[in-house]
């Protein structure tokens, strides 16, 4: 039977990746990538860059682009759903003509699949369509959450206490819960921490584990329009942005 | 100047650990293996195994046995000052009197140093009790959230959602707040999971990424007494117990 690996590959820096991966990325004849319409060549780069660096296995890369995700914020759930069909199409029928029968492959994916990652639902409605068969399995790896605790040198959680982890427009919400201690936001274009009190501390990140890695850490109300006015530079100069930041309130 | 390195290993799979981590280990002149009074053999394996299978550096592994800890709830974060003021003191003797002055060494760290561990908040300690100078760094790891969610082959979040860390006595509190749906549990002596919703979706995982390993998902009513049943028999067996758990509210 058909086999896939699910690896998580890390945030950014090549080496990040773990032995466990290194193992099933090796045992991979087939490595698919996924990009976008108009990929970064930095976030192709890094991910040729692991396989360059670790994987001595034979194998073939095939490169999966993405059908464009249509955006709506009032149906969000539902612009998911639709996307996830086309690419559940589009994975059956490249895991059905490139994979043989026997052979073992492997998607890459940035982070770890368990966390704000798509691969595995699309992976689930492929098996649930019936139009290919496979087993498969899942490698953790290590997401920018965690890279950006490293980097700040500093822990998700207070001693006994809670770890949050976000989408940016949830943030309001989850801060208005007094339990709240730490919260972790990804994925927010929005800059939702902007808003709120400026006496949390704040641990910013953008290209975690890269050369051009920023970081920016202080009191909220001291460090906002710092971050608003680096983030907008490098956006304008990189041409895409991916950062995450830690929002902490003192117990 | 001495430098250390705080290095996430994982979770239990020695091939858990990253190629940054090995990179951090085979640089280190110093390994400091932190064990308990009564250290349960099956741990202090896998992490002599990390060192056997990845690293070739060569170095001196200094073991510091763990000064017992006090247990008292009513006082749980005083507790945990003292028994964090006695390591400060028994580490910085260590690095002062076993690392050269110009040396690196490193802590081997379970999971990731980020996420419900000591090790950063003593060696701050160390630092800022003045009595033996260092640089450090942080390697992340892979943790044992992550592990649960790869061995169940599920993501920690929903789409669109929340993920939550919380050691179990907090775990009522959480699911408190209805904006909850996904909820991971470390560090929980008191199973407070059983008292929990019935309809929550348990994914249970004990002694992960070892040949031990103990998976069992499903509806928390229909499986809670199984999870107790085997809980208990794999903690008598084997004479220690380390177990992590995902609760999750369906939307």
């Amino acid at each position: 039977m058909r086999h896939l690996s699910l690896v998580g590959i890390g945030a950014g820096d090549p080496d990040q990746v773990t032995v466990q991966a290194i193992k099933a990325l090796d045992a991979a004849r087939v490595i698919f990538l996924i990009t976008k319409v108009r990929e970064t060549e930095d976030l192709v780069a890094v991910r040729r860059e692991v396989l360059r660096r670790h994987v001595t296995g034979e194998h073939r890369v095939v490169e999966l682009v993405d059908p464009p995700r249509g955006r709506s914020r009032d149906a969000h759930e539902g612009v998911v759903d639709d996307w996830r069909t086309r690419r559940a199409k589009q994975w059956a029928a490249a895991i059905a003509t490139e994979l043989g029968e026997d052979e073992r492959g492997a998607f890459l994916v940035w982070g770890d699949p368990a966390i704000y990652d798509s691969t595995l639902g699309v992976v689930e409605q492929v098996l649930a369509s019936g139009t290919v068969a496979f087993d498969y399995d899942v490698v953790p790896g290590i997401s920018a959450v965690q890279d950006l605790a490293a980097r700040h040198r500093t822990t998700l959680n207070q001693v006994g206490g809670t770890i949050r982890v976000t989408p940016g427009r949830r943030l309001a919400e989850q801060l208005a819960d007094l339990t709240t201690e730490d919260v972790v936001v990804m994925l927010d274009a929005e800059l939702a921490f902007a808003d709120q009190d400026p006496d949390l501390e704040l641990f910013w990140g953008a290209y975690l584990g890269t050369p051009d890695e920023l970081l920016i850490h202080g009191r909220l109300g001291d460090v906002a329009d710092e971050v608003v006015r680096v983030r907008a530079q490098a956006r304008e100069r990189k041409g895409w942005m991916f950062d995450t930041y830690l929002l902490r309130r003192a117990r």
